[in-house]
C-alpha cells in the first residue's frame, strides 16, 4: 500500500476555467485504477441529462455514527465516507458496528471512488471492513489518508489505493468532479466537498464549524463557498449535530487561554492532559505551552504515540527538538518538569487514563501532586465510565479538570449561527440534513425554512433511503438493502440479529440445561441433571423442577413421541412455567435427551 | 397498615423550651411501638457522655441513589432514608438496587425507628423490600408517607407502621429527637432534618433547594435554620448533587412562565405533557394552566393517576371540579380542548408516552396536531431511550419541547450559592458531604474549606464506613458489612455476584453445550453434539469441534479418569483453545459427558 500524491494537485482559484480543467490522475498502484474523465464519458453525461441522480444513505442518519453516502447517476457512483459507531447496549459483546454495504457490493463495477471528509472514526472506521469487498480508490488529505494508513496496516491490508488531495483541488471520479474545500473541526485536514454532478451542483459539509482563529490560522473557506453559492448549488447536505444549541461554537483558541491558566497555575504540580489523539491542534496547543512553561512531554497510549508520530511526519504537527521524552524517563524529572499526554478521555477501560485511575498503570502513579486534565466532552454513552475515572482520580488524591468545571473543550460542530451563515452562502435549491439523529434533522429542516427554504424543498433521509435528485426535483426514491453490520471478534460473520437476541436473553434470565437419560426401549427416566448458570436455584427448587418433568415424561406416552423436537418440548414445558411462578425469571430452557 | 397522625403534633416555635417538650406518640398499631423517651433513658444519656456517635454509610455517598445512613448511640439507632437505585449496564437483568441491610438485622433490636426526608424513590424505594426484615416504625410527613403506603400496599405489607409528621414538629426516638424543617425540593414536603444528639446536633438537609417564590408558598425555612445554626450545630451533611453548578437553581415557577407559553402559543393543538408524577406542584400548575386555558386534562399512566388521585385527597393537590376527564373520553373533545398529562420522561419502555411515541398506546394516537411537552431532565444513563422517544414522536409528525431547547424544567437541588448559604447558616464544626458520587463528595468538601470550615474538620464517606463523633472530635471509625443487594424476579435471592458474571460472561461471547456420549466399558465416544447459543458457528466449525474432541477423548486414558470434573475439564480444553482461535470469543463451554 502507498499513497499517491495527486500529481500535479490543482489548487483551486476562482477562475471557473480553470478549476473545471481537471487533470488525469497520476495513481502508480495498478491494482485499482480510478476511471478518468474521457471523451467518450463527457458524451454518456449529455445523453444522461434526463437520468435522476440519486442519494444513498448507508449510515449517519437517524444517528450520530457510522457515516456513508453513496452518490449515483447512470452507470457512476462515488461514496462519502465509511465510518464506524461504537455499539449500544443492546448489542452485548460486539466490538464495533459498521454499514452494510451489500448494495454498494452488488455495483462495485459502478464505483469510481470513495472521498473522504476527515479523518474522524465515524468516517473512515469501516475503510479496513469494507475494503476487504470493495478494494475503491480512496481520496482524501494528508492527515485523512495517513490515518486511513495506520489503520489499514493495523489489518494487514497491503493493496489499498490512497491518493492525496490538496485542500482546494479538484478531482474527477466518472461524470462528477469533487471540490475539497476548507472547513475547520476538531481535526486537522476537514474538508466539505463540492460536487459537481451531471444534474448541478450538490455540497456537502462534512463536520465543520467556522473558527475564525484557528490554530494553524486556515479559517474555513468562506470566500470559496460563497463562490459556490452564487454559482447555484442544487443541493445542500450539512452537519446537524449542534442544531439544538445557539449561537457559534468557541474557538479551538479558547481552550489554549484554559490551558495557559491550568499551566501558570500549577508551576509546582504534575500534569497530566487527557485529549483525543487525531486533535492534533489541541495536542500542538499543548507542546507550545509546555514549551513556555519549560516542561518536557511524555506522550502514554498507544494511539497517542502512533499518531503525534505520523502528524508529526507529514508536517501537522510541530514538535521542537528535546521536548519529547519517553515514558519511562519521567521518575528522571521532576513533577513540575513534565507534562504528560495522554488517551482515555472516554474513559476507555484499556486506555491509560483509566489504568492511571485505577493504580494499575506502572509507568504513572497518581499522587496528590498531579493536577488531571480532561480536555474533551463526554461522548453520551460514555458518562458512566468517565465519571468513574474522575472519581478514582480524586479517590487517589489528584486534582481533577474536566469540561463541566471549566471550558477545557470546543466542540468541532457548528451551532446555530454557523449553520445559518452556510445556508445563506450556499442558497442551495434542496435541502437534506446529516449528522444527526431523526430529532437533529428535523429542527435542521425548521432552520433552513426559517432561512426562507420552502419546507417542500427539505427532505429527511433514513438509512437505506435514495433521494432522487434532477435539475428541478427532490423526492424519496426506493428503500435498498442497507443496515448495520456487527463487528465480533474476527470479524463481521460472527453475529447477527439472531445471535444478539439469545446474548440478550441470556444476560437478563440465565440459562438452564436439562439432561435427561431415558432408558433404551422402556423409555424410562434413568437420570435427569439440571445445569444453571445466570439464573440462581435453590436445592428444593432443582429437586421440584426434576419432579415435574419426570411426571410429564411419565405422562407423555414417549414411544409414540415421533422426534427430538417434540420431545424436548415436552421437557421445556414441564419447566417453564414453574421456574416462571417461582422466580419470575423466564431463563433460555435448553433440553438434552439422550437414550442411555 | 395505617397511618398514625402524630398527636398532638407539635408545631415548631423558637422558643427553646417547647421544642424539647416532646410529646409521647400515640401509635394505635400495637405490633411494633417505639421506644419512648422516659426518665431512664434520659439518665442513660448522661452516662453514655464519653461514647461516641456512629454515622454509619447504607448507601448515598460515592454514588446518587439509594440513600440510607443509620446514626447509632449505644443501644439507640435511627435511620434515615431507605431507597433504591436503577442497575447499571453491568447488571444485566437486574430490576432494582437496593442498600444491604445486613448489620440493620443484626442490631435490630436498637431500631427505634426510620425518619424519611421526602418521597423520591432513592429515599423510599427500598422499604417494602427492608421492611420484610426490619419492620421498623417510619416518620415522614404527608405525602412521603402517602407514597411509601402505595408502595407498600403493591408489596401486600400490612403490618407497617407509618406515623405521619408536620413539617416543624419535632420526635423523640430513643436517645435522639429529630425534628423536621421545611425545605424547598422537587417534590412536596420535602425536609431537613436537625437530630439532637447526646453529642450534639447533626444537621441532615435531605435533598434541598432554597425558591424563594415556590408553587405552594412555602420557602425553605431559613429562619429556624438560622436558628438552629446559631444554637451550634456539630455536624453538617448536605446534598452535593449539583455541586458543580455555580450560582442558584431556578425557581419552579420559572417552569409556569414557560407553560404558559407553551400553552398560549399551541392554543389550536392538542397538549400532551409528560413530567414525574411525584412533582405534585408541577402538576398543579399544569392543572392551574389548563383551568386558565379552558382545557380538560386526563391522566395517562398508572402512576400518574394513582399519586394525583393520593396527592389531592391529602390535600397536596388542588384538583378543580369537572377539570379531570378520563383518558378514554378524549376523543369527545376537539384537540385545543385536552391536555393530557402522562409519565414517561426517561423513556421508560412500558410508559404511557413510551409507548404513544412507538404507536402502541390505543388510547392516544400522536399526529401532527400535537406538542409534546417534556416537562423534566434526563437522568444520566437514560439519555437513549429519551431520545429514542423524542425522535419517534417527530417522525409522527409532532412537536416536540424538551429541556435542551427551552427551560421546561429545574432541577430540584441546591447549586454552589445555596449550599454557601446553608453552610453560613448552620456554621458546623463539622462536616461531612452526602447525595454524590466521590467528585461531588470531594467539591462539597472544597467548598466547605472556601467558607472558612478546617479541612481535617471534613470527612469523605464511602459505603460501609463509619464515622465516630464526639463533641469535640471526628473520625473515620471501623468498616461494617454493607453494599448493595440486587432485587431480581421476585425477591433479593435471586442474584449475586456469581450469578451476574456469568450474565454477563453469556451476554458477551454465549455458551456453548457439549453432549457426549460415551460406550459403556470401552468409553468411545458414541455421539457428540454441539449446541451453541449466543455465539455463531460455522458447520465447518462444529465438525472441527467434533473432531478435536474425538481426539482429545481418544488420547486421554478415560478409564483413568477418576471423576465427572476431570473429564468435564478434558472436554472443555479440547474445545476451547480452537473456538477463541477461529473466533476470537470465550464463550462459556458447558460439558454433559454421559455414559450411554
Amino acid at each position: 500500500m502507498k499513497i499517491n500524491k495527486q500529481k500535479p494537485i490543482k489548487e483551486m482559484t476562482n477562475n471557473k476555467k480553470t478549476r473545471k480543467s481537471v487533470k488525469k490522475q497520476q495513481t502508480v498502484t495498478p491494482k485499482v485504477k480510478p476511471k478518468k474523465a474521457t471523451a467518450t464519458s463527457v458524451i454518456k453525461q449529455e445523453k444522461n441529462k434526463d437520468k435522476t441522480l440519486k442519494l444513498r444513505f448507508l449510515g449517519g442518519v437517524g444517528e450520530i455514527g457510522k457515516n456513508m453516502t453513496a452518490i449515483e447517476y447512470g452507470k457512476d457512483i462515488i461514496i462519502i465516507d465509511a465510518g464506524l459507531t461504537f455499539p449500544g447496549d443492546d448489542m452485548p459483546g460486539v466490538d464495533l458496528v459498521i454499514p452494510d454495504v451489500n448494495y454498494l457490493v452488488q455495483n462495485k463495477n459502478k464505483i469510481r471512488g470513495m472521498v473522504i471528509t476527515h479523518g474522524h472514526e465515524d468516517h473512515i472506521g469501516a475503510i479496513p471492513y469494507i475494503l476487504k469487498d470493495l478494494n475503491v480508490p480512496i481520496y482524501g488529505t494528508k492527515l485523512t489518508l495517513t490515518l486511513i494508513e495506520n489503520k489499514i496496516r493495523e489489518h494487514k491490508i497491503n493493496d489499498a489505493v490512497l491518493n492525496c488531495v490538496n485542500v482546494g483541488s479538484v478531482i474527477k471520479l466518472g461524470c462528477f468532479s469533487v471540490e475539497f474545500v476548507n472547513v475547520n473541526h476538531s481535526i486537522a485536514g476537514a474538508c466539505a466537498l463540492s460536487i459537481t454532478t451531471p444534474v448541478g451542483v450538490v455540497f456537502h459539509s462534512g463536520d465543520f464549524k467556522i473558527d475564525f482563529t484557528p490554530v494553524n490560522g486556515q479559517t474555513m473557506d468562506l470566500a470559496r463557498i460563497s463562490d459556490i453559492g452564487s454559482k447555484g448549488v442544487l443541493l445542500l447536505m450539512a452537519d446537524s449535530t449542534n442544531i439544538e444549541i445557539e449561537g457559534t461554537t468557541m474557538s479551538e483558541s479558547v481552550v489554549k487561554e484554559t490551558l495557559d491558566h491550568v499551566f501558570s497555575s500549577n508551576l509546582k504540580r504534575r500534569l497530566i492532559i487527557a485529549t483525543f489523539a487525531s486533535n492534533v491542534h489541541r495536542l500542538q496547543q499543548i507542546l507550545d505551552l509546555a514549551v513556555k512553561y519549560k516542561r518536557k512531554v511524555a506522550f502514554s497510549g498507544r494511539s497517542m504515540i502512533n499518531i503525534a508520530e505520523s502528524a508529526s511526519k507529514i508536517g501537522e504537527l510541530a514538535i521542537p527538538n528535546n521536548l519529547i521524552i519517553d515514558i519511562e524517563k519521567i521518575k528522571n524529572y521532576k513533577d513540575e518538569q513534565v507534562v504528560i499526554v495522554s488517551t482515555g478521555t472516554q474513559g476507555e477501560p484499556m486506555s491509560a487514563l483509566t489504568r492511571m485511575a485505577s493504580g494499575e498503570f506502572n509507568k504513572v502513579t497518581i499522587g496528590v501532586n498531579d493536577t488531571v486534565v480532561i480536555s474533551a466532552s463526554v461522548i453520551p454513552g460514555n458518562e458512566k465510565m468517565i465519571y468513574g475515572v474522575i472519581n478514582n482520580l480524586y479517590k487517589l488524591g489528584a486534582e481533577v479538570i474536566y469540561e463541566t468545571l471549566e471550558p477545557i473543550h470546543v466542540s468541532g460542530h457548528a451551532c446555530r449561527g454557523e449553520l445559518r451563515t452556510l445556508h445563506s452562502l450556499i442558497k442551495p435549491k434542496f435541502f437534506v440534513p446529516v449528522h444527526g439523529e431523526y430529532r437533529h434533522l428535523k429542527k435542521h429542516c425548521d432552520l433552513a425554512k426559517s432561512l426562507g427554504l420552502k419546507f417542500t424543498n427539505t427532505l429527511i433521509a433514513e438509512i437505506g433511503d435514495t433521494i432522487e435528485l434532477t435539475s428541478n426535483t427532490m423526492k424519496l426514491g426506493e428503500k435498498f438493502p442497507a443496515g448495520s453490520k456487527f463487528v465480533d471478534g474476527v470479524g463481521t460473520e460472527g453475529v447477527d440479529s439472531f445471535v444478539l437476541r439469545d446474548r440478550i436473553h441470556l444476560s437478563e434470565d440465565g440459562i438452564i440445561v436439562v439432561v435427561v437419560g431415558l432408558e433404551e426401549y422402556s423409555y424410562n427416566v434413568s437420570s435427569v441433571e439440571v445445569i444453571n448458570k445466570g439464573i440462581s436455584l435453590t436445592d428444593a427448587m432443582i429437586s421440584e423442577v426434576k419432579a415435574n418433568l419426570a411426571n410429564s415424561l411419565k405422562k407423555a406416552d414417549l414411544k409414540s413421541v415421533s422426534n427430538q423436537d417434540e420431545l424436548n418440548q415436552i421437557v421445556r414445558r414441564s419447566i417453564k412455567k414453574y421456574i416462571f411462578n417461582s422466580t419470575k425469571k423466564n431463563p433460555m430452557i435448553l433440553p438434552v435427551v439422550m437414550v442411555v
